[in-house]
């Protein structure tokens, strides 16, 4: 990785039992990161009270909650957890690495 | 477009005559929308003094510049500037779409 440029794949890591976080950017306004997922993996519905958060799904496929939303997303697809609301990865369905942003910056 | 969930690729547009940008969601914090180029347009050198930004490359190649670097991205690679650091897509290789972080959101 240089200071800027990243390849988001070459950058993803999977554990056995549980899915898998990686740092790739963190400024004072946004952070930019990975969460990776083997199939069956999960990340509990939880909320971030003052940062907006989105995932886009580089690979793979889950079933993802937003609010009162729960939908299969597939790569190429957006999901948008807007601050205040309850969001999670509900069920990995295939090995699923997903780029997140968040912001402000945790 | 559901509140939540968005097919980056189906938001996708493009102009002739130079890049073309989508919203695609705007919250407090965060923006997040599409840069699309087809060969050959370009996005001038430019600044956020108070947002950092990324850019992730759904589809194409591009020649780009954050800072002092300038280096060929292509499908699947992060670009990211930070607040204060020039940045810009010197000449789109490829039809791209990147999907873009800002925060705060503009």
């Amino acid at each position: 990785m240089t200071d800027y440029f990243a390849s988001v794949l070459s950058h993803a890591r999977f554990k056995e039992d549980k899915s898998a976080k990686v740092d790739l950017f963190k400024g004072n306004h946004l952070f930019a990161g990975l969460n990776c997922f083997e199939p069956g993996q999960t990340q509990p519905v939880h909320t971030h009270a003052a940062a907006d958060k989105f995932y886009f799904l580089v690979t793979g496929k889950a079933r993802m909650t937003v609010g009162s939303e729960t939908r299969e997303a597939s790569a190429g697809d957006v999901v948008w957890a807007p601050a205040g609301v309850p969001h999670g990865v509900e069920l990995a369905l295939e090995r699923t690495v997903t780029l997140v942003a968040i912001g402000p910056g945790l």
